[in-house]
């Protein structure tokens, strides 16, 4: 049974499992010398148009990096009051970087200039902790997408004030898809500076990659890494996971089909009076309410999470391997269980 | 052409692989909440004995893991100067500990009660950095191995003051397979608090665990791991792994053929009287010097690493897939270049 | 010409002053081991039924001690969005706790359960920062005043989830002057778990304290505050500072002064219809909003800030030594300025 | 009675507590906005010849703030094993920076170019904390001086890797007073990077400056001292002190006294043979060994410390305000003691 919880509750691509097969044929040297990670590091460069790139093991691995090396510790981020820096890394951006995070309430999951705006005072005052990124996710973790124009206006606000543009693109794939602009436009394009590029929730089994876009940044890059503990010996299996996700654009094929399903599934659910689509569906998020009786007796036959415990707001995932007929039976139950 | 650079050269072993190919078939919980997590930690305590344990990416991950749960801010680890902690972690283990460092010289890599007891002073002496931890490897960086006496007389003096014994076992397997004790015997049995469990450098393809013997230990665990970036979301594909790795005793049949091939590799070696053998061979480490200029032209055409920049001290490691072919190729090739 | 900027442009009371003179008469241990150290601890338990005390330098070193002393690292803390600690400490309390700040909005800078409750939430679940502090500042940053229920309330929804309430007192003698509480009502008796002292903004030259009300933080206290920077070396004259301070309640008496200073300049800046006071006056602050023209006429003769950029609502403090002619030169000047 | 256990156990000197009451006429901007900051920035470029300063409370602040400027949180700092800043600051040095502490052994307290270099390797290794930071005291811990050519080889080797030369000048007058030299020549003139400027020992209640020579260092000096909790709110009167503490040389005099205090005691241990001066008497310090029973029966007299447990080496320190009677007497008591 396939799980609609999280895009992690999914499994490896088998192209990628291949790719661990093949990468797996000989003595190699570690921590990115090898063959896999000199190709990706190329293939990252020509794709995106980063000036610099490297691999971590997750998520959450990416933002803690992207962070650290843009920041000091006496900086602040600035972020959604929903973005997953704030909500769901356990304070690791603060332990590690020491930065004050300042969050930004948005119906949407989207900073804009406007909202971004008041933050950006105290500058010079040594009693303000000085404002240094302005992190967005995209899509946002309410699967809502920014327009490359909304991107751009953020980059332009945050090079004004001598600032910088970090993007959560944990699920980057699925906003390129969405959209179907290149993988440049949407990065360098937009001016963003160090963007955080997910692969494990789009068929990886574990790694992801973080890229930079100002050659600055490449010098301490290694060290923060290490330190940081994200550093791989084998790095060649996490590298060869990588490029076989790029190779042909796997990455944003399967992010397309992951998106359908939930576009699939958001047309099954508004047949349904009961329940209440409450987010725009750009991605693979469906974020609904249902009643109670029906959300109860669901999530005991399937795992997935409330998003919001005041409005019992739930948030449903589609993922890579997703099926037309897995939708269909979860979006039956849905109608069967709101029928009785 | 294998590498005698280093054992995590090497690749994943075959039944490995085919283990994450088997945990590959499903939708599962993320986070540790799948079956292979679940076998994985009933597994760690039935052969270790321990109260709990966790699974993080790679070494450095699983030694800061152990000692951010062991200390506090103003506390102080013991070591060797050679410790892993100390020489290779970029500082990892103070930048996320916040504690101080106190190493001890040692001739063979191995900390005894006499060499660390001048370092247990200044206990409630508010200027001191206290002594919390002694931190051992075994077997050391060095290949040598501490019997399980030494372990013991060292956990006695840390827990005599109050304070707890580490074990980086990141080649664990390797004093296991050399001395013949059980798991348990080796970690519980001498009485170590925490040990960090290698895999990568045995035949993973990435994946550590971390094994803790008293149940004080288990209420911080998980937000320490989170907030260190350690935490795997797609877990089962590294409890795989290890499950794999623990089935009938694979890790220690991997690291026995390791110990098997170091040792063939020294006997070679002492054949030839321009090399000399500068540390016990206990493990899959061989540490020699040789002539400048053979070593030279052997690292022009051998990937392997200086230990020693002011003596030309080389190290060697074999690895679970090192054939005694291998060893005889290299090792003839010192010859012939001894010779010339 | 008197400042109504901060309550720290003023100087040093002439009998904290004296008491430093007084100190100054022989040899004395270092670090705490002296008389005046001594008796203060025995004052400050007395007065606030305290366990334990110690001094520290500034407010900024009072509270993020008192935070660190109470959290773990992937703890949060929860307070309000104009907490000193979110607004004045350029992330101090990050950088020194590792724990994320979770802000709320307020009207008048007070903390409510209802407000708090709907941050206490992920207890147990590793993504989240667990809540540890609920910290308030008595009197707020805007002046005003939590009564003892109020404040007893927010401690006990604190113990409900084992959490603790901390309170910045900075200016706690102007909230125990008000109040006509005693010290030890307002701080054992509502269940407040750490509380900063404050000493510099009402008289001393240097020097506050911080009071722990459970014998449980005693053990590590002193490692902490000396890590911290924090620990003076010729403490006696930090300790004799605050024993003249709290000396026949002599801290209550110079708050109670200020705050009558301003009730004063309140009572006739009401006099001028150009002017609007904005937040209670309810200790020895004054938030007013006048017009653009006549702010900024005074601040060039006048040194006082900005609270508000956007609504250009200025703070005026007052001070132990603030005479009642100084408040009427300045409401006269305002007056002036307005009628013009 | 004079205590020889620190020469923090003296007071304040009469001058510097003039200053303090001289600098109380009036209100004053808050956090260095004062005349007395703006005059002390002035002094100390003028006779140091720095490019900025600044004040912070104590010693262990001074020298954190100073490494903290100078590094990133991967960088390794090289002191000698008896550094304050290893051995004296509670681990402070490595939770504020992130760094690593590397020590070397030494007979005297003194670096030395030879003793540095063998540390100095392992640049552009990412698994090797980066050396950034020489810090050398001068005085050292042990009483001994640094002759300014010692002082400039060190700072020219750490130029020569691209690393600075930290200075901690805890009892810099001391040293100053001793050699003749001017304080630029021992600062600017050797080459070093940033200095820690005592005073506390010295002769005032509070306040330690630090120094720096390149402008590189002034953009976030001040967030990192906020950061650090070591920004005073009137911090007039830890200027005012140290304009007290420079004008007229005032701070070599007091220096020169203790220095020849120290001197003095010397010459008068060395005419009793039971005890033995262990190290040279250059500043303001005597290290010796006497009988078991003598130092028992003085330490129940006089407060003062051992140094060297194993040894049984105690340190006797002298101060501003000690007299030759006073070395008398302490004198006197020992000669006695050891004729018994």
């Amino acid at each position: 049974m396939k799980s609609f919880g999280s895009d992690n509750h999914s499994g490896i691509h088998p192209l990628i499992l291949e790719a661990l097969a093949e990468a797996n044929k000989e003595h190699c040297p570690a921590y990115g010398d090898d063959p896999c990670s000199v190709l990706l590091k190329k293939e990252l460069k020509r794709r995106f148009g980063c000036t610099d790139s490297c691999t971590v093991f997750n998520g959450t691995g990416a933002n803690v990096l992207a962070l650290k090396v843009l920041t000091n510790s006496w900086n602040a981020v600035i972020c959604a009051e929903t973005a997953h820096i704030q909500v769901d890394e356990c304070g690791a951006p603060e332990k590690h970087t020491g930065c004050k995070l300042l969050t930004v309430q948005t119906p949407d999951g989207k900073l804009t200039p406007e909202r971004v705006r008041p933050l950006l005072h105290g500058f010079g005052f040594q009693h303000h902790a000085q404002p240094r990124v302005i992190s967005i996710s995209q899509p946002t973790e309410l699967g809502t997408l920014y327009t490359l124009e909304e991107m751009r206006s953020l980059a332009d606000l945050a090079h004004e004030y001598g600032m910088f543009l970090h993007v959560d693109g944990a699920r980057l794939a699925n906003a390129l898809a969405a959209m179907g602009e290149t993988p440049e436009m949407m990065t360098r394009g937009v001016g963003a500076d160090v963007v955080s590029l997910g692969g494990t929730k789009n068929g990886l089994m574990v790694g992801e990659a973080v890229l930079f876009f100002s050659s600055e940044f490449s010098e301490t890059l290694l060290y923060q890494r290490k330190q940081l503990t994200q550093l791989a010996s084998k790095m060649r299996f996490i590298s060869a996971q990588l490029n076989a996700y790029l190779k042909d654009d796997l990455y944003i094929r399967l992010a397309d089909h992951s998106n359908r399903m939930a576009a699939y599934l958001a047309q099954r659910l508004k047949q349904i009076p009961q329940v209440r689509i409450t987010q725009p569906v750009q991605t693979n998020a469906v974020f609904a309410i249902l009643p109670r009786e029906v959300r109860e007796q669901l999530m005991q036959e399937y795992c997935f999470y409330i998003w919001n415990e005041e409005t019992g707001e739930v948030r449903w995932m589609t993922s890579f391997d997703t099926e037309q007929t897995d939708v269909d039976a979860f979006a039956d139950r849905i109608e069967w269980l709101c029928r009785k």
